[in-house]
């Protein structure tokens, strides 16, 4: 019997788990971590990476808001690379290689030293809801513990079912046990509950591996890193490398199409669109023959390989098979082959903006179980799901992230407002006001609200401020210093942009395309000025003079819609007494029950024309 | 489908599984290493401690012959005690404090950096038997792979059924799927199953003790290490605290005695006598008012805490109930209960010297699966398995130590001799050779042996020759020095034994209770030599020097007994056929099959009169 009454018990100890309860512990919440097995706290389930394309910039807002993400990925980073540097800064994207390993053994101790936070191993099989509320858990043990607020964070584990060819397996993860009993709970609670389907590609062992016949992509030359503190820099990095698959590769693949549980109908859910299985590519994109694929070493020091872009419920002989055909494994030895896993998640239109559930209060769901998909998706979820928890039982307000200040904000509300039929994963395209959610401001955009949450620390803020502050300094000097024909003409001319014939002030000079600060400190009394910045401070004064007006007329675009946003819908509203609405509007609105006349504009299904008669409806 | 046929296949990567992995693979043998969860090799299911009593001795013999536990103990080691050194040195016993995620960390990166040694996680649901001949496995995905041999080393895992309180729940390890379909299978060939029973204390928070009200135990001084090999030293190292247990805390463990496992029946398998639960202790020493606890760190950088002493299967209100009364545990946190499990076996009176299983050819058991309990005692085992199985895929001899070589002699020899019903654990008690079988010349016993056999590496032998040379010419030196009473009584006085009158030799000295090489080396001309050699030179010979007469003496009984080793017992003997043996011996001598006359001998209910009439019948 654990005789302490919780705030928060957070189940499960993923990536959106243990955000979670760092956030609950460290905002002051009595914070209960329940997890089926302490030794598989943090585990990457999937490919040993934080970040990437959007997912980067997920990382850096939850670090900004003091989450620990960030710090973990740095702390077990075996390289960095910042992706799509040729494009524009709203692009950029930060992602590291991690030690599995030790990716797993940072989370557990930062949460160890996370004040606030207990920890216990056992699985949890029921909640207890008292009035529509739920007031604890109950686990396999049977043992009873009570709390004001649960966070679930069940991942792949709900009802799992493996699957490698005509092979199942129950389990939540290979080699680990599934979970049963919230399910069947929640949906005769009035949960709608859905199958979803991931997979994840072999292990091989590096020593059977050819890498001469590989293209060997190294990290970055200067490595940066996620968190905004002072984490420990790569000073070493561990390379991955390139290879292709090829026709012969395909033609295996495709002779064990029968015995795909993709293909033969045993799986009946549906898997991430931009992560398919290798035969899910091979099948839609038939015209290509060829498919790249990312040989990752899983750590510092062990021989084993993830395979990324192969990932394969096809049957273990077919894979082994097939990948011997690929260059440089021709001896490959697989440690584990890849596999699919369904498990149950619940449709996210049925959650608010804090990610709590509308028809039981104070429980909430982060991460796969409301069928998303990606590490740092999860994360950003936990961290949100965490925060609110904590504010809910503390009598304080609802902390949200809107779509204009952070990829967190732009998820949650995509995930609660059009729901999703199959994994939902972030991408910049998503984010309509990406120029503003860029990587590297997500402190500038969110410590400063964390910090007054309570989350983000006092050395957060200042480093923020200091930032902000020499950021403005170092703009205003490019903004008045000028520049005569004859010292800036040259390096016009390297560029291949016009020469001038007055002078300019350097801030006019640096919006220019392909002008750079780094190109202007060419000019010996520039760079003496400049050279005194960091590199993050020297970067944003980059982007603000070079997208000062890209910005500025994002920022007017998302004033004109904010007004929308503050337009709120009374609760409970009753759409059915609209006539002029749209039979789809009526339905959708009345399902969703969206707080803002923004958000109902999000809807699918819900026209302009829809929102102008709730909007006349409303005394607009 | 992996189409190599393997020569050894060992199913699972404990201690046991590990060492067979990289003694048949070091040996040359292409090695499989099966395991349900990569991620969990090498774990330490119980105490993150190795060594102990007669335990340390295994992990020095089995370094001596270039099995890992030794190295990976050290590389992990948090902390070192050579336990009995107050005794004689027969008794003196190394013991670490591990780091338990570093040791599965070291486990598996030596495993993997070992030349011939494959991975593959999946689950091992039956062999394949062809003619009583083992030629391969089936896993849970119903790949076949074939091999020459098979090592099972399924600890806890076979059927394995996990007791909290009255709940139920089958696994191998909380939080751990168990296996099935092995016992059944083995059984349906005609091997004899059974249970045993183990368990495993709670975990705490360490951040939730007062250490104030503990007693410090540090590690030594001058800590030493378990390998021969050059791993390195400890420089620093982490404490242990002890506490008691007190009639508080007994009175509330015995209120749960109604929901106890072990006491309401459920629970009909015996536990490790050696190693019981809080609540048998109570039970059996009922007049014991309080019971000494060890509170023991479980890495360098983990707040979590092993309640060594505190094993139980209580339901876990009582666990956490009663451990609130033990001093400085007032708030303790648990992070998981304790439990216990019950698991399948096999008697090991159905295996032979080799490990082998007398009933199918090149099939082998080693660990738990045969009724014994301890790391070290897997270990040792795994390492012989893993020998043998090589050797005889290999047409080699068999590789069997004796008695008067080992503890792993010892071990293997008790086991299927005379079987175990309950979980078996070594004792020095156990070796009647004891006195030869220390911890400080498991090198000079094995190395030479291990070399030839082609397991030790020439770096190994090369130390051992050096360190018996260095030896020799320190005792060379200690009998041919001369002291005279003016130097050598001061130091007899300092230890109240009688001065002498005339000059003595300086092993003559030696040899006197309390007189050490140490207190010699008050005498200048003595230190200027000895202080050259190192310890573990300086210590053998100190230890043949003063207890010279009863090695000899235990040697000659060697002798004496190993005559009877040698007398040859031909195969598939008819036992029956002497009328004059007793009923007893009859059947127990058929049963067992010993080899030897020696071992007949051993074998419970075969008397000396037995003996005598099988010499006779032999031609004696």
């Amino acid at each position: 019997m654990i005789s302490e009454i919780y705030d928060v018990i957070v189940v499960g100890a993923g990536h959106a788990g243990c955000e979670a309860a760092a956030a609950a512990a460290n905002l002051g919440s009595k914070t209960l971590l329940v997890t089926m097995n302490m030794q598989t706290i943090g585990q990457m389930s999937c490919n040993p990476a934080m970040g990437g394309i959007a997912k980067g910039q997920i990382v850096r807002e939850i670090d900004a808001m003091g989450g620990y993400s960030g710090i973990v990925a740095d702390k077990s980073a075996i390289q960095f690379k910042m992706l799509n540097l040729s494009k524009g800064p709203a692009m950029w994207s930060p992602r590291t290689q991690n030690d599995r390993m030790l990716f797993a053994e940072e989370w557990r101790l930062a949460l160890e030293n996370t004040p606030n936070l207990d920890f216990f191993q056992d699985m949890v099989k029921s909640l207890i809801v008292e009035n529509n509320k739920v007031v604890g858990v109950i686990t396999s043990l049977g043992i009873k513990i009570k709390s004001k607020s649960v966070v679930l964070t069940n991942g792949t584990f709900l009802n799992g079912l493996i699957h490698v060819g005509d092979k199942q397996l129950g389990g939540g993860r290979m080699g680990e046990p599934r979970a049963f009993g919230i399910t069947e709970q929640l949906v005769s609670l009035g949960f709608e509950a859905g199958r979803m389907k991931t997979g994840t590609p072999p292990r091989v062992d590096g020593r059977s591996l050819d890498y001469s016949k590989m293209e060997e992509q190294k990290g970055d030359e200067n490595p940066q890193k996620f968190s905004y503190l002072d984490t420990p820099k790569l000073n070493k990095q561990l390379s991955c490398q390139i290879v292709y698959t090829n026709e012969t590769v395909h033609d295996i693949l495709r002779s064990g199409f029968d015995r795909s549980p993709m293909f033969n109908g045993t799986i009946q859910s549906t898997g991430p669109r931009y992560c398919p299985s290798i035969e899910d590519k091979i099948n839609r994109f038939a015209e290509r023959n060829r498919h790249q694929l990312f040989v990752e070493p899983e750590g510092w020091r062990t021989v084993e390989i993830y395979v990324n872009g192969f990932s394969s419920s096809l049957p273990e002989d077919i894979q082994i098979k097939a990948m011997k055909h690929i260059p440089g494994f021709e001896n490959v030895k697989v440690f584990r082959p890849g596999y699919a896993i369904e498990y149950d998640y619940f449709p996210p239109t049925q959650l608010n903006h804090t990610l709590e559930t509308k028809l039981v209060e104070n429980l909430y769901f982060a991460g796969q179980i409301n069928g998303t998909t990606g590490y740092e998706e999860a994360a950003g979820q936990g961290l949100i799901a965490g925060i609110n928890a904590h504010n809910k039982v503390h009598d304080k307000g609802e902390f949200i992230l809107n779509r204009d200040e952070a990829y967190i904000g732009v998820l949650i509300d995509d995930l609660i407002t059009k729901g999703t039929e199959e994994p939902y994963r972030m991408f910049t395209s998503r984010a309509e006001y990406r120029l503003l959610l860029r990587q590297d401001n997500a402190d500038i955009r969110l410590t400063e609200k964390s910090y007054h949450l309570g989350l983000a620390k006092e050395d957060r803020l200042r480093k923020v401020e200091e930032k902000i502050a020499k950021s403005e300094q170092l703009e205003m000097y490019l903004k008045e210093t000028s520049l005569k024909p004859g010292s800036i003409n040259p390096i016009l001319e390297s560029i291949d942009s016009s020469p001038v014939d007055q002078a300019y002030r350097a801030a006019q000079i640096l919006t220019r395309p392909n002008m750079t600060l780094e190109k202007l400190e060419a000019i010996e009394t520039i760079k003496e000025i400049t050279s005194v910045y960091d590199n993050e401070v020297r970067e944003q004064a980059e982007i603000n003079i070079k997208y000062k007006g890209y910005i500025e007329k994002e920022k007017e675009n998302v004033a004109k819609l904010n007004r929308l946003e503050t337009i709120r819908i009374p609760e409970d509203f009753d759409y059915t007494k609209i006539s002029s609405l749209s039979t789809e509007a009526k339905q959708k609105m009345t399902k969703i029950q969206p707080k803002t006349i923004a958000q109902a504009g999000r809807i699918s299904g819900v026209s302009p024309a829809d929102i102008n008669v709730l909007l006349v409806y409303l005394g607009r």
